[in-house]
This record gives structure tokens, C-alpha cells and sequence, in this order.
């Protein structure tokens, strides 16, 4: 039997990605898309893309009718104060703002400088990772998509953390490069063409707000890791490529680090453990991943196996945000969890 | 029941393209995949979006075993002299290179430079452009793809010349833009990154091969079009906007335009006409396409409604050429004509 | 003695380039620069490339004091209404608008959908492109600086019309490519980053308002060409290559238009001829001219002979605006045709 | 009195990048430029940026002239056995090359595989930074010229190590984007344009040979730094970002790294801090400084004042090549330090 699905705030970026998604998946009807500024008119005069998939037009937030499972793409700091208005409409809720991602309420004045509006409701909520959360998420009501940048930091250094094998005496480096979609379809003079084609940009080398989720995340017994994060824009339009520094707490060869990934990894449909000896491909690239959920992760020791650099790609719009909001449905609602999310991407590209 | 398909020559952009829609296919099973270069190595190693795709490795061409279709991405002017050996290893052949493209066997002569080993075998073949030629393909033995800035500029200007309105005593001017993929996957110091990167270059001003294709396919009742083609290089990986400056007979509005390309391709599943009043993606744009095999056509008229220009968008390596391909393979064997096609494209991208 | 020379409207990018030049010219002295929404900030916190070359800070133009020479950047249809004032703050003027570029005033209503507020001044301006107005730049008052695409298409153009060979029953059609700062500083959806990263998009299939400096220079003895003007926006920021297709009365050989471009263009400093027989830098190629004044000319012919492609390249904001601006104020007082305009271009970039 | 000044290997990009700054030099001229492939032909068909600029042709490298400045732009590893030749044909060399930077013999065998041909030579170089070591540089025979990720990593470190404020114990993690032309003028698969266009790749995570460099310069009294150094490349022909992560022993606020920075930059002609409060060019951006000399240094603490993220920016064939070798030149030659190297760079670009 087919679910019904809606998205609440589909104009932007994730939500054309969702409904690109959601449109070709076997299991669900898009039955809804909302927008405010574009009510009325059809949806493939803002995802291009879509221009014959379908004969769906925005309508005004409040015409919303209640659904099986609803995909919020709300602003951040938008999401949280309607959460029980989200609630009502959406037998299960996907959100792909940051307004439950955290689990400790105060880390929200702390790193986006506002106050939860229901703290309360945190609890209920899950980080929508399936790699880390597969479980909770089989049960949830309302889960929280996680943070593009977040995702590939915390997919590529998980492992590590868990097999305890980083030296938490020592700094773990992560140094996120980015393209231009990840901040949004809104326009600014920093996502202005001539000013941003070609770039090379310090974003935010530091206090960039996914720090928050990749701390959380990247605990173990409570402890939270000593990382330092920094975002760098590049030229691009889809793709991140996390590239982590991390200190070692005894030096390990290859085939340990082989087996700390895989232990983990070693069944996950979306999981491409990337390192060859040799080849312009040995290592993950993001542009190859352009559309699909993959996040591809590979690494290399330094010469005296005490300093590891991993590194993990992902599409930001995908693994980053939509497909990882699709990959979770899938866990939910007990469907094939590649369901929807099938293309292998392009090369060249 | 499903049908086994080979790719000779898969280590190319086209035969990489040819494997991932092949390997996405419903109705058929990709059996083998040549390549003298790479035999032995995994395909992904060449086309890393297939990683955790597939197990094929590339085999040399000599054990290419026969099967139900055998395509063919084999360099210009070597398919031609092997073509009896192709017909032995597949049922049906379906051909990416230039070699069976043309009617007029004097035609290889002056526009590729080469005399054709096997003219007898020419009306045996049949131009695989389903807009054109759906009917002959549907009982070809051997299917010869259509070249790819040919494509966009023959499905963009067709419409015109069937329907008579187009000045014969006027020249057309057709301008294509083109990325890099089409070039191939050889390494040239034209294609070195430092020097291609950022280009608005002319490739061929004049004497395009692919002339050939388009004075054979727009020519109406034996009489040939004035047709006058060139190529510009611009910076993009696929994609090709053919820009086509027609005269018109008499002046024309919207209206009649709109019921020209209506009536040609009302039906057809991969051309959309692309014209809005308003909004930047009022008109075809190629970078959207990319991994889909959809031809985007619109048009605008001068002021006087005399001169018309004609946009055609294709993804080079889909429509263009592997899509192309695959569709021709699905109205020859029977299948929906969208099997294996269906991705949508990206937005952004 | 050093000119003072001053910038109205310098925030842009035509005003930052101006400054640019300014800043580095051996015979004037950049005394002031406005910008109403900038005022009271350095100049580099907009132009980040001059931070440490000048300590000029914006001022309101209010505050504009008289000047040896004033070089105008304000918006189209801004210029005209305060041409007087203009007049008063600079001994020479040099507007970069399109206010003073058209001899017709009608052509304004036409072109530009606005009536000339000050048609009885329109003679007393000349158009600024030395290759064609040398001598009325050397006494004017107020010199129209040229529009970019108009630039590059009419010195493409201009010794084929003037030698008399072109066929006058047949159309020129003109396809020009161009980057996304021609279209200014002013942010906008089509040139969000996402959206406008890695196009080939049809700008202006037809309309376009430049075919009117287009119309008006390239007549010869009162005929206006039979030209066709196109504009496609294309992956760059800086750079134009207009691609002109030319009919021919009769056959001509390439020494045929060496004869011509060399007469007329032999002695010029910044046009340069570029036909090679081989060699990817065989024609011209906007990329290598950022930051020079040259305009690149190179052709090829059919093998008939009839048809001749012309390529010509420029720099949009050098040669298409501040750099042909300079060198008409480097004409009009005296100076060395290439003062401040020296710098010849990176290769690679 | 001119001297004259030759550059040996000019084919390439650092050599094309020499041969434009020097024949604009104001001090020198350019009499001969080798290379071995093109000798005979005209520089401009290699560097079309110089066409009309130079009747220069690329003569064989044995008919090289005794000149006053030899540069010498050879590969790594060729230019250390003919050093005494180059010391015959140059009163004073500059040697772009990798084969005389490092001042331990036994650093060539570790980081370069190669066992030094001429170790007793090496005390007789210096390394041709001008920032730490204008002194000696000044009375040089031979200069070695600094790579270009080096170049970014050490000036952007340098003032903190000299400060004593970067704490031992713990790494500086150094993150070097980087774009294509870096890899020099030779084709290979990885700079294929389809392959290369558009990536984030993992260059060299680990064991890049710029580490030796680093260690070198940044070592104080002998105490070799704590650094790990990566290369990441970007869509770009110029440029390097190197974002350093520097743990400090002290919480610093951002007055005393105004001032340790401004101690050991203040005076210097090519080094500019770039650090502003807000704006879309608060932190230093390689894509401005194409085709200038300068290095862009910034940076931002961490909430806590201990951790230090330092942005150095340059472009990699002018600081980080020709324009630093140049600049030596001056040095040495007592000409003004900044001639031949006015060019403020583009913006936007």
C-alpha cells in the first residue's frame, strides 16, 4: 500500500531534492508540496529537473493536509516553534532543519544563539543517522535530519572513535570543503557568480555551528572528542569532502584500519570504504556522488602510522540532507532501505 | 525473459555511460564488457560511479562471446572494417560510432577523410534517431547512434523543414556549445585542465563532420538544407546547446510554432519544448540534463517574426549518444521506450 | 602635469576596473571616487584587489568636485537625465552607460523603451571606439564608451563591411558568449552561484540592445548590415567571443582577409590577429585576455569560400568597458594610446 | 644599464610566467629563453598571452649565452647534475626547481628519492624567500627558488613560530588547496579535463615532498616543528589556500596576533594582512591574487583564544614560483623589490 507524503517548504534546494526523491520512489505519492512565495505554480518552474515528472503546483503552507510521513524543509530556528503543528500533520515527521538534532538544549544558545522553545520534546526525537541510529530510527516519530557538513565529518571518523583507537590527548583536525548549493537557494552577494566562481574561501574556520552535532555524535561513554572543525567554500555546487587529521593513539597498519572500517561499514548499503594503491580514483571524490547517497571514505597513514587523514565525501543535497532524509523513511516504514535512492551517479561529470 | 547484452570498447566515456544505464536496466543482463587497455581490471576502477555496482571486469575484445545486442563504442573508422565480425557476435548491433551514420557512401570521402570498406552494407542500417527513424529501428538489424552535437541540432531544426516554413534561399546558421566529455576519454594537451578550463573557444568554425549527418537528416524530398554548423568549446564536463538561426518563409507567431514542435513531438518521451514567458529557465539549458536522456528544445522569434532561433539542450554522452542508444535498443526489442532512462537530472547542478 | 580624473559611480565592476587602471596610469591621479551606497568605506573593502594600492575611501556624489576628467559608470538611463551636471564636474567626460552610445534618439525609444531626455546633446558625443572614431575622440567633450558584446561583434565585423564583401542579400548572424560579470554587481537569481555555475544558457536569443550600436556602426554610406545578434551566457566570469557568420559576394582566400583586417587594424595597438594553422591558441580566446585591452580577431572559411566565420574576443569590463574607456581618455588628452593599459594577460588561467 | 637575463626550460608554466614579468621588467632584458621541443618557434605560440609582445623564438637549450641573471626553470631532479653548467651561463642564478631548497643532503634521499649529486654545493645556495632571508639573498650566487604550497604554509606560520607562541606539544595540522596548474604543462590523466574539472581530490594526504621545505624554514634553533601537511586539489588553474590549524601554549586575543604578525610583516612589499570584521573578502582569497606577487595572510581564534586557524593565500605560479624568483632577482640585483611586479591582480575574476 502506497504512503502519502508532503513537504512542507519545498521551493528550496533539499526540497526539490526531496521531491525529485520522492516522486521516483515505489512506495510513496507526493500528494503535497507547500511554498509560501511560489503558491500556485508549478513545481518544475523552480526545480527545473522535474518539468514533465509531474503536474504538481506549490500550494500556501496552511492547506496542508495531514499525511503519512511529512518532510520538513524549514529554516533552521523556524522548525522548532511548530514542531506540534508538524506533529499533527505528519504521522511521522522527517526534519531536515538542525531544530532537534541536539540532544542537550543549552548547545542550542551555545551555537545557534536561541533558546529551544520546547526542550521537552527533545527526548522523542532522533538523529536521523543510519549508520549510527539505525535502530531508533526503526521507531521513530519525529526524526531530525542530520547536517550536510556533520555527515561526512562524523561518517569518516565514527569508526575510529568507537574502536577507540584515536589518541584523545591530541587535536583531531577536520577540514570540510564545500560547494555552493549547501548554503541555500536564498540569494546573497557571497553566492553572487562573479564573486564566487573560482573561489578558495575560508567559510568559517571556526565556531561553524555543525560542530555542535559532530561532538555529540562522536562521544563515546559520554566523553566528547577533542575536534576542531573548519569549513572551507571551493568551487563546486554539490559536494563536501570532510578531510580529517586524527592522532593515533598507537600506530596501526593498513589492515587495521581495513578492519575498523569494515567492522563497522561492512554492510551498509550506502558505505563505500574507497583506497586504492594507485589511480586518479583512489581516493573519494565528491563529484562522482553528484545525486546519489553514497558517502565514499578512504584514508592513508603517515609514514610512521601515528597520523591518519581520512577522507569522506558525500553530495550535501543527498547523503548531506535529502537522501539521508529518504534513507531514514525507508528504515522507518520498513521498505527496502535503498528504495528511491538506486542511481549510482555519473562519470565523467 | 532477459536478454544478454555486451559492450565492445566499454572503457570510454560513451561505454561507461552504456554500462551504467545497461546495468540499471530491467530487461537485460550486461554479460560482458570489452576493453584491450583495461582487460583483467574491475570497470570500476575506470568508472568509479559503478563501484559497489558491479563485479565485471573488462575482458579483451577476441572473448567477447555472442550476444542478444552487442554495442558498439569503438573508435571512428575502426568499426567499419569489422562490421561482419560485429553482426557475428550480436543479434542485433547497435553502433555508437560515425561509421554507419551516413546514406551516401561518398560522403565518408569528403567529410572523414576515408573510403568505406563495406558500402554494400550501408542500406542495411538505419540512422537510430527514434524521433526519425522509430520505425525502421523497430526492425534494424543494425543501428547506427547518431553523433552527438548532430542530435541536438537535427531534433531541434526537423520540425521546421517537415513543415516547409523555413526559407530555402536563406541560410541556417547553427551554433553549437559543447563541453569537454565529448572530446573522449584521450588525453590531449587541448584537453589539459589548465588550458581547457574556463574556455569559450572555437572548436570547429567550419567543416564539422557532423555537418554530414545534419544535411543528411534535415534534407526533405532529396533536397539538402542550408545548413551552415559550427562548434564552440565552453566549460562544462557534458552537456550541448545547439543554437539555430532559421529564416522563415513567412512570418510566423508563437502559436504556430508551438503547433509545429507539437505535432512532431506531442508523443515522444524524451523531448520537452521548452519556452516560458519568464524565469531563468525560460529556455533549454543543457547543465540539467546531465544523466538524463532528454532533448530540451524552445525558441524565441525576432521582432518581426522572420528570423527564429532555435534552442536545443542534450546531455552529449546520453541523448547524444548512450541514451540515444538505449532507446533505440528498447523500441527494437519491444520494451517501454523509457526502460533503463528514467532518471530525471539534477537541479542544482 | 598629472590630470585629476575622478570615478562617478564607483562601486561596480566597470567603476572597480576603471579604478583599477586609474591607480596605475602614469599621467592622471585618481582624486575621487563615489558610490552612494558605500560612502565613507575603502575603496578595497569592494575591490579587494586594490587593499594596500590606495587609501581613497568612497564619498557621496554629492561631493564630487571637478575634475580634469570624469569617467561616468552609472546605470543605463541614469546618465542621460544628469548629463548637464556631468558636464559641470568634468572638462571631458567618459560615460560608460548606453545614454550617449546611439546617434538615432529614436533608436532609444526603440531599443531601450525610454525617450532620450537630451536628444540636442546627442551630437555633440561621439562613440567611443578608437578603431573606428579615433579622430573624434581626439577633440570630443563627451565621449559614449561602446557596449561589451557591441565591442567584440563590431571590430569583428567592421573591415568586412567597409572593404564591401559582405553579400547584402544575406544575414550576419552574430552568436555571442559571454561570462556573468557583463551583467554587473547587483545580485540576482540567475546569477546565484547554484543556478548560474557551469550554464549555456540562452540570454537574449533576439532583442538584444546592443544590436543597436551594432546596427548604427557597422553601416556603411547610410545602410544599415542585415546583422542578427544573439547572446548565450556561458560558464566564465570575464569574456566575450562574439562568433559572426558572414556570406561573401564572392569566394574570397585567406589572403584576401589578411589584406583586409591588416588595412584596417594593421597600426592598431590593441587588436591583434590571430590565425594560426594549428595549435589550440590557433584562434582567438577570451580566457587570456583578463585584465588586457585586447581585442582578439581571428576567421575561418568554408571550403567554398562564401561562408566566413569570424571570431572576436575580449575582456568584457577592459576592452568591453573601463579599458576602452581609458584608452579613448588617453586619445583625447595626449597620452601614449597604451598608458595604464600595459599588462598583457596570464597564461594559463 | 639593463642586465641581461635568460631563462633556461621556457616552456612551461613557471617559465612562460618568468618570461611575462621580466620583458616588462624595467630593469632587464630578456635575450634568450630555451626549450628543447619548441626551439624555433615563436614564445607567443607556447604563451599566446605574449603574442605581440615578444618576436621572441625558444632557442635549444646548448646555444644558451653567458648572461648576467640565469632562471632556470627545469624539472626536479635534472637540474642538480648541470649545476655547474648553469653556474657558467649566469653570474646569478635563480633555480625554480626543488634541487637545492633543502639544506640536508640527506632530506633529497628521504623526501625526493634521490641521492643529492652535488651536496658540497648546497652551502654555497640560499633559499630564495625574501621574507626569512632578504639577507642573504642579497649577496647570492645561486637562489633556490620555494614551492609553491610551501611558499603559502610557511609565510602564513613563520611569525608564529619566530613568537615562540605555538605550543610543541602538539601539531600544526596544514591544509594546502591548491589548483591544476601547479602540476605543471605535462598531460597526464589526472588533469584530463572531464577527470579534473570540478574535483575535490585528496592530492597528496600524506608525505607530500613540500613537507621537507616546511620543516626546514619553520624549524627554530634547531628544533624541527610539529607539522602535518596535506594537499587537497580544487576547480582552479591559480592559486593555493593553505589553512593551518596551530594549537597556541597561551590563549592570544587577536591585538597580539596583529602585532607578532605586523612585527615580521609590516615592511613587507608582498605580504598583506587580510582579516576583517565581516564581508565577503574578510579572509584572504587566492582568486584575486592571479597574476600578483602577493601572499594574503589572515586568520581566526577559537572561541577559547587556543586554537589559531591561519589563512595564507597565493597565486602558485607568481609568489609561488616566477613572481618570488623575480623578486629575488631584485633583491639581489638592488632594483627596486617591487619591480616588474606591479600588477595589482582582477577583480571580480
Amino acid at each position: 500500500m502506497t504512503l502519502s507524503v508532503a513537504i512542507l517548504g519545498g521551493s528550496g534546494y533539499a526540497g526539490g531534492e526531496l521531491l525529485r526523491l520522492l516522486l521516483g520512489h515505489p512506495e510513496v505519492e507526493v500528494t503535497q508540496v507547500t511554498s509560501r512565495s511560489r503558491a500556485g505554480k508549478f513545481v518544475h518552474t523552480v526545480h527545473p529537473n522535474l518539468r514533465k515528472r509531474t503536474q504538481l503546483k506549490f500550494i500556501p503552507p496552511e492547506k496542508l493536509e495531514r499525511v503519512d510521513v511529512l518532510f520538513s524543509a524549514l529554516p533552521h530556528g523556524a522548525t522548532a516553534p511548530q514542531v506540534k503543528d508538524l506533529l499533527e500533520r505528519g504521522s511521522i515527521v522527517v526534519d531536515l532543519s538542525a531544530d532537534f538534532r541536539l540532544r542537550d538544549p543549552a548547545a542550542y544558545e551555545r551555537w545557534y544563539g536561541w533558546s529551544h522553545p520546547f526542550p521537552e520534546m527533545i527526548p522523542d526525537t532522533v538523529y536521523g543517522m543510519p549508520e549510527l541510529h539505525r535502530e531508533e530510527i526503526r521507531t521513530a516519530r519525529y526524526i531530525a535530519g542530520p547536517g550536510c557538513t556533520a555527515t561526512a565529518a562524523i561518517l569518516g571518523l565514527a569508526p575510529l572513535f568507537r574502536a577507540g583507537v584515536v589518541d584523545p590527548s591530541m587535536p583531531v583536525v577536520i577540514e570540510a570543503k564545500t560547494g555552493s548549493s549547501g548554503a541555500g537557494a536564498e540569494v546573497t552577494l557571497s553566492s553572487h557568480h562573479p564573486e564566487r566562481a573560482g573561489i578558495i574561501r575560508s567559510f568559517k574556520p571556526t565556531g561553524h555551528r555543525h560542530s555542535a552535532e559532530i561532538l555529540q555524535e562522536l562521544a563515546v561513554d559520554g566523553v566528547a572528542p577533542n575536534v576542531h572543525f573548519t569549513v572551507t567554500s571551493v568551487e563546486a555546487v554539490r559536494g563536501i569532502l570532510a578531510t580529517s587529521h586524527v592522532f593515533l593513539k598507537e600506530p596501526l597498519a593498513d589492515k587495521d584500519l581495513w578492519k575498523i572500517y569494515r567492522g563497522m561499514y561492512g554492510q551498509e548499503p550506502f558505505i563505500r570504504l574507497v583506497k586504492e594503491a594507485s589511480g586518479i580514483h583512489r581516493y573519494p571524490e565528491p563529484k562522482i556522488l553528484s545525486g546519489t547517497n553514497y558517502c565514499d571514505i578512504g584514508w592513508e597513514l603517515d609514514a610512521d602510522g601515528k597520523r591518519l587523514v581520512v577522507m569522506a565525501a558525500i553530495d550535501n543535497l543527498m547523503k548531506g540532507a535529502a537522501g539521508q532524509a529518504v534513507q531514514a523513511m525507508n528504515i522507518r516504514c520498513g521498505f527496502d532501505e535503498t528504495a528511491g535512492l538506486e542511481f549510482p551517479g555519473l562519470h565523467p561529470i
